[in-house]
């Protein structure tokens, strides 16, 4: 259950408008990585939760805490757009080079179908989707999501940082990226707690029997591009860091298998299919095939 | 420059044909964090690079063996669907239970638009989209999305393993599953070093000046759900994995803000604004608002 | 800002799993009118609006309520998947008829990348995405589309209730139905108290000069169809709804124009365009065409 | 059947061209409120019509109609576009301030994709999609929703109006703004007629049997905002419109219930689980909910 | 402008309800090369037509004959859906066979969003969407793309003509192959007439001059794969269906060069960037780039 | 299996960066059209092909060559969006119109989400996505798809040439259009080719029996607009390109019939129905229509 309380966690009001900018916020409320991203991801991870206690209770706390700052987010926007220009036809953006400059950078539809308003969008007008969640029930890989999600999001807030001076919105980003800060130190330490806890390791899912996968396959680093350098690093010799194995380095695949003869469909779905005789040419390699193991 | 071998690097037959088998495994083909994924993250990685030798020649070969990954998994599918029925009628399925079966859990896809085939699609029939991947130009934020991506990769093969018992599929699985943990250890072996080496420290992007961030606002875990255990996690207490700070637990919000005077845009994006009194009232709200700065 | 409580606005149980009906449940969580919209929907028209007090307050509160709506689908949704199957390959289908029944009719993604977890998605699978909402920023128009919103989403929720006999299941439905029936009648109430407060009538946008409308193509009713029946409605006889005009009838369009000349667009387009002599002709039209206005 | 007539219903052609107005004028084309939409959802919305006559003929004519908008409003961006630039070079862009303004403001797919033609995208170029029309089988749900596409539309189309003021696009605006008029007007009087008919009437669906629903839940007005006015709305007191009860105020849920136990899905799906004697606790829990119904 | 007739132009009512074959039917409706793209491809490429006459006129006269095979198809899929069934529950499958072998194969969203109704999506129930058209206005190779359009569109009614028994759905299907049998050859005819009346040729865009192209580059097929028979083709060797070359063939690449050196953007993007000694060498590797040209 | 070289097929790298332009370029890297259409289309065609040989191995070959191109433009892009500007605040625009008119036509995610990379996206920043592929298992209807993806790519980066005068730029493009000219001759040689070897024949498929086609409904040109030209055209007269008829005209459609019954769906779905004495009527209709087939 969500209760709403009509203040903001931080202060979210432009000095002044700026409809351009208003687009560049898009991305960090609509966009792949933006907060509604991160509060419906961290949602979902715990609806999804099979773990009751502290983990569960972190996940809903950040949760809650996203969609406050996707309210203070849409709250800027909103003000970034409050004079946004009506008259956006060419021939009044001949005349003025400054309104040709802003409507340039603005999103149409912010105008068009809000009203000067937000929308859940990206910042180029593509609308925020169900996709964009990572939310699997194993704890530990969703944790590391998390940190993933907040890592990617502070790049982005770092990167529209530097593209005003408007002194309210650097204000509410300079609160907002150290809470990116705290976000991406604290599902990191969950992500530790969880393995120290002996509740999830490397490899990911841990409770997969590694019986059941092809062992000496693991810990090759294979060459599949012309690079020199890539066998020099440590993914490529030493220890592993699931504590399991040792890297080794091969300079391409070994062992590689011809590919299977082509598949033959039933003939009703009209496909190409060879004649005959190669059909039973075919037909015989796939006997081959399937004899042999 | 790729260049194409008509080899795999694994034995990739059935033992049988099995269509709805089939639309499971376009999951890890086609979805969210399916093979085409990681295969266009790690390309788009290395062209998005800023540094070159052993981290861009990493991306370049792990992206090249995951297009061969994508050959192998659709070579797979192609011939689990190669006796995929043709007959869906009622009145078929009515007589043959086991054709029901089959045919409710094909991706019927699969057969009228591919006839037969295999398409770049999720288990859904969601078509595979470039909003999947990441490639932020910040190296160490993208290794951690590759870990992720590996981790969830990992997670979804062994879930489809357990839905099949045939063995030439669970033979490519087991292969699969062993790369993915190889390539676990490897980008998280690269996340390590790019530290070890100095290149990248959390807080990422290390290279934002933490001094432009509201510092106090960094460490604080801020309940903002009822669950009492979240206090006790070591997110809540201690020291920040980034060894910069220490975390402080906060029953809730503090020092929160007025919502911001509602805006108002241009009259003529005929939205519903308040009466001229009000206007005065809210006009004067947003001036005191601006002034106080 | 939103708080969350680790409570439930009413019981959100199944009496016992049915990972089929889950998949039919998505619908109501994240299709184009579940609740995901909703909540969106009213959260963004709070954060566009331009009026504070009763109706802004109006928003944030049933948007908040339906967030909470959120939870109990997702909550349930994860309780009726809780046993789904994990062997779905075709002879375990073969072997139980039942299986074969409730493999097909389960959403694959609900099992492989959430393991038996609730997704903002469809009953198909489509992710949600922000087109879904609509917040104008005009509250007339808004509230009559979240008296639309309700409506459809009542009809959903009233034809799953009969595709299950789960007593759980059917007291939730029979809970969220009631809030359906509030809410499409206080949305409605909005709708009337608006145009009584005089501060938006139709037509929407009322704000927009009629004058600036062609008047006399306002009230026809021109039939394009050869239904003979359309003519008896309300709708192509008298008063019409706004109270200012007349509805007419008209047997088809009257005063049509002809097509405008083709476009000549730059060559280096490289577009298919006529032969020289057919330009001259055709820039002539364009040259009387526009010299006529 | 559909037979087209080389005629427009109305002269839609621009004084000259402007490429930078022509991708506004797509989202009233290809946008989520554009005439694809209405026309696509009429003739949805007739071809699943279960009633013969009147309100089937009055979707079949709209529906055509709309189909005629859509060619007006293509043929004239079509022509908007005649003159757009193909030198977009930041040099050209840069000599020129004006062909920068003009491009900054275009659609470039319009060029590449088009060679300077129209495309059923909106004025962000998303690509217009099936998803936006409602068509539900109940008709006066669908009478509103039109009612609802026709009132975001007119808002729209009003807004584009004062993005130009080029006399030919005003004039076809003004004309469409006029049949917007009277379409809202139309579907109002059959959503009347419908009722006064005893055919519908609130809440929708009426046909599902108000037994069924929690009846105690229906006309509350639940406060999850800390909002002060909305408890002086019409929707919080006083008789709901739908006839059948009052509104009454709360300020907060009543009778909330704890959250389930959090679900134990099959551990083939390698989610995280908790401990076995957590596990024992968490199965005591739901076998004491199951038995308390 | 498009006029409505309530007749259709063939019979489109099934024998009997097969709400499964309803949902395979979809595809040819709503997907990728359903009607609904080429009623739409043809109407966007008249209206972006700049050749007056015969061209168009065709474009205007099939474009109109396929918005009424839409019509037909989605009049024969709501009466596929007549009788689909409600009950849906778990319990329900399990009782009967054949409602589960139904049920698993239908459009759950056919039933719970339109009510037993027809949808404007493909056989998986992913939305139509715009960017299936073509419409580049060139018309040789516009009509090429119809001529593939109806090519694909005919094999999908071939294979889906297969999966039913139906003598009226079988009756509809026949003349609709039938009709794209003549598209077919329709498109064909024009796209020869096209180059006959020397309006385009191949390569298309045939008016881009041929000497902005590295003409050496032309006319090799360079093998990227190690197969041993492309070389045996007649794109490996003789004159070219322009008539303007001769094929050559070669074994790989010639002439490759090596990559450009790492870009280096400002360092506001928080890229990772190499250490300053290596940005020098880069810088230098760019320099000496650019000076070569 | 793919291994990657870290060399170009041809020099891609600009005189100087250029993010406008880079926006431009993307379509044809991300577009429906772009780069990795075609890379994906041949591979899905060669994984899907049940033809071993020559045609697959040009399948192969092509699809290798053009997954480098996809490396060629992305490296391309990145170069271009080297100096990309990262202050882009409307103060900075007002005062540098230069700047204003670049920011107006980049990428804005480009900067925020790729730090100035290169993004699988098209010119209007939507993601590319699996349902642009075409491949259908009928080998010469996929070779035309081929042949139309290369005409309307090569029609696209035709367009973009002339949008900079960059020679680094221009060379490239100079490349990838004498190869899309190749391609183009490639995939028409191997259209004559498999219909001159007699494996497929117009109409496609050829191996559907013409005999379940309503034979006499195949040739007719039917017009269903007002044109007077369409009849003058080869595809209304003479003999048909696959050389089994002959083309005749008829002004409009002959033996239309009238509209169904309107479905009477269970009354569980809550659609609107006729009240009884209606649904009788409608009822014997149906029974009508049945009967009499």
């Amino acid at each position: 259950m969500f209760f709403h309380k009509q203040e903001l966690q931080f202060t979210s009001s432009p000095s002044k408008p700026d409809p351009a900018y208003a687009k560049r916020m898009q991305e960090i409320l609509g966009g792949q990585y933006g907060e509604i991203t991160v509060a419906m991801q961290y949602g979902f991870q715990a609806w999804n939760s099979h773990l009751p206690g502290k983990y569960r209770d972190l996940l809903c706390s950040i949760g809650a805490e996203e969609f406050g700052h996707v309210e203070m987010i849409a709250t800027m926007i909103a003000q970034l757009l409050e004079t946004a220009p009506v008259e956006q036809s060419e021939a009044a953006m001949k005349a003025d080079p400054v309104l040709a400059a802003v409507v340039g950078g603005t999103d149409i539809q912010a105008a068009i179908v809000a009203g000067a308003g937000v929308r859940p969008v990206d910042s180029n007008g593509n609308p925020w989707q169900g996709s964009y969640i990572t939310a699997s029930g194993n704890l530990l890989a969703d944790v590391i999501a998390n940190a993933n999600a907040e890592m990617q999001g502070r790049i982005q807030v770092a990167r529209i940082y530097n593209m005003t001076d408007d002194h309210g919105v650097r204000d509410m980003l300079s609160f907002l990226l150290a809470r990116d800060t705290g976000h991406q130190n604290q599902w990191t330490a969950a992500a530790k707690e969880l393995q120290e806890e002996g509740i999830e390791e490397l490899p990911i899912p841990s409770n997969f029997p590694l019986s059941k996968e092809l062992r000496e396959e693991e810990y090759k680093f294979i060459n599949f591009s012309d690079g020199q350098e890539a066998k020099n690093g440590s993914w490529a010799n030493g220890p592993t860091p699931d504590g399991k194995g040792t890297f080794t380095y091969l300079d391409g695949p070994e062992g590689t298998v011809p590919w299977p003869a082509p598949t033959q469909p039933d003939e009703r779905f009209y496909g190409t299919t060879p004649k005959p005789n190669v059909v039973e040419k075919v037909k015989g390699a796939v006997k081959d095939k399937v004899s042999k193991k």
